[in-house]
């Protein structure tokens, strides 16, 4: 079938908008009609030509919604019809990794997701005869796509796709990151540092936590308005001091934070991340993507008197059964996503959206399929 | 009164062994008598130059055991007779560290400590009237040395001072690792890099633990055997590979180890150390002492995958509320002390100690106060 679509044809040209041809889903594989995506610093990272594991050309967009079209042999957990959220981080449920309880990194198709193919090494998007690239398991930058069934949560029918779109991506990552790897108890002390989407969120998860001081840092202190409406006591910009940031937090706190999380993807912002973590027990929260090759550093005397370093990826959560309760949760207020969508557009405009996101304009922009 | 002692005059220098002055214990201090003290590599860390709180002239030495002689005001704890274990990391019960229940590290007596004054900012050892500096709280190279009350544990009577002396800083710091920071549990998998005292403690944790593989990686395979004698069910020397450790590691494991501990100081390895960890969930604990200044990297990627990064000092454990017990584990035979004790000498060969750990032909020397 036909598809529009944004296809990145190359690293660091623009998206173009064209039709392109989606071949049926195959055993196990879901066709989805997306009817709206957000769209993501990661989108921008791999469009950079930066992501080691970027291929092109490729079908964008991990951070979507949408209604199931058509099932593959064998689907048997979604059937057309349903709204689902599309999930980067599959849960197969059999895996080594989905049975240990500990970890949400299910493997079931991590290997070809990541070569930017099916699971059978294929893909399912072609135009003009050649074939072009999934994304993160998603591509929801085409109004059709076809997903694995185990990269699928299925939500309530009733939710507004326009903001749930987003619990796909960054507002899960930011709220999961609180609850499933940090885990954050009331009183505890955060700091966040970077406020796009996923800061913003883990902002709001610490105060879901009941956490007592929340200190955010961004050197945008237009972003600390909507901090502050979300839960944050305390708003460093960097640039108003000498000393650094990490310096500035221990000073205040008396001897630092008990949780900090990086939500940026500055390899020099972890290190102030965990340098800013509570002597004896911080812990500090890698959730930003770096560059490639590039390393984080500190003097292990920061580990030996107490504190630890970890990381997350969506946030801790298990797509399929967690993601349907987070759904509720937003349908009920308890997660607010609506602030988070500071611009709407059709796909036509979809560069506009990657535009807003480099100047600083935008927390979150969704494009939708209407013409 | 008048103390032999090995006095470290400068640094890189042989140790002299001399008759000292020591000062009457303080309010809060106490007078006791040294009879048996390990020679450990942060002694020759120290005594090297490299450690940036070295100060000299001062007496090393941090792994006794002794009995108290006379104590000073409002000491309430202890009493002549009592049977002792000095503690580098203090336990006072009353700040915010001890309170907490979620750390070791003990603020009491830090500052002066890492000055090598008592708390009210003076010595209690001097030498043809100059002041000679403690060492960690402890300096148990003297025949008697004055040490905080808050920095002494209280031992059953009838332990052997010549093997318990180890509790004091060693085998507690790898057993402590296993159970208070790593918290291994039955089954999982770990890998111990270096097999100094440290190391060889950790896998008599890891079996105490009921660890199922036990990894062991040293390039002295000589350590090999009794590694093997404490539980370690595979022994690597990277010399015997081309690929990096951590990629043998993982490859014989399929996902690297739930939980792997350094046990040298070497910052190369501590990196090692992370990246043979289980993706998932694998941790790791630094437990070895880098020179001034060194630093740790890996790339992000390592932790957003899962892994953990940590660090433990005396293994997490509270020096006056658990070594005691500990000391009775050591009498029951729980923890096998005897093997680690591989010399022991008078305090007048004490040199000879520091020359048999740099040669690797020591896990410990343990010297004495018979003539």
């Amino acid at each position: 079938m036909k598809s529009r679509a944004a296809v990145a044809f190359a690293a660091g040209e623009p998206l173009q908008i064209v039709e392109v041809d989606v071949a049926p889903p195959q055993a196990g594989e879901v066709l989805i009609k997306v009817t709206h995506s957000g769209v993501c610093h990661t989108d921008a990272f791999t469009l950079s030509g930066d992501d080691p594991e970027g291929v092109f050309p490729a079908i964008l967009g991990h951070e979507g919604a949408g209604i199931v079209v058509e099932v593959g042999e064998g689907v048997t957990s979604v059937k057309p019809g349903d709204h689902v959220i599309p999930l980067y981080t599959a849960e197969c449920g059999e895996c080594l990794f989905c049975k240990s309880g500990k970890t949400n990194l299910c493997v079931a198709v991590r290997a070809t997701q990541g070569k930017g193919v099916m699971p059978d090494g294929t893909t399912r998007f072609s135009y003009q005869g050649q074939p072009i690239y999934h994304y993160m398991g998603c591509s929801t930058f085409s109004e059709y796509t076809v997903v694995a069934e185990v990269s699928l949560a299925k939500i309530h029918p009733e939710a507004n796709p326009e903001q749930v779109c987003l619990l796909g991506c960054g507002v899960t990552t930011g709220i999961g990151a609180v609850h499933n790897t940090a885990k954050v108890q009331p009183g505890d002390s955060v700091a966040v540092f970077g406020l796009g989407g996923i800061g913003l969120a883990v902002v709001q998860g610490a105060r879901q936590a009941q956490a007592g001081r929340i200190i955010v840092v961004d050197t945008n202190p237009e972003k600390f308005e909507l901090a502050k409406q979300f839960g944050a006591t305390d708003c460093l910009n960097p640039k108003d001091y000498d000393q650094p940031i990490q310096q500035v937090i221990v000073e205040m706190t008396g001897w630092g934070v008990d949780h900090s999380f990086e939500c940026i993807g500055n390899v020099n912002v972890m290190r102030s991340a965990l340098e800013c973590a509570h002597r004896g027990w911080g812990q500090s929260v890698i959730i930003g993507v770096a560059g490639s090759g590039q390393e984080i550093s500190t003097r292990p005397f920061q580990l030996v008197t107490g504190r630890s370093w970890k990381g997350t990826a969506f946030g801790g959560v298990k797509g399929r059964s967690q993601l349907p309760g987070m759904v509720e949760q937003a349908m009920r207020g308890e997660i607010e996503l609506e602030p988070f969508v500071t611009h709407t557009m059709p796909l036509s405009e979809i560069n506009h959206a990657f535009e807003l996101m480099h100047e600083g304009k935008s927390i979150r922009s969704v494009v939708h399929f209407e013409d």
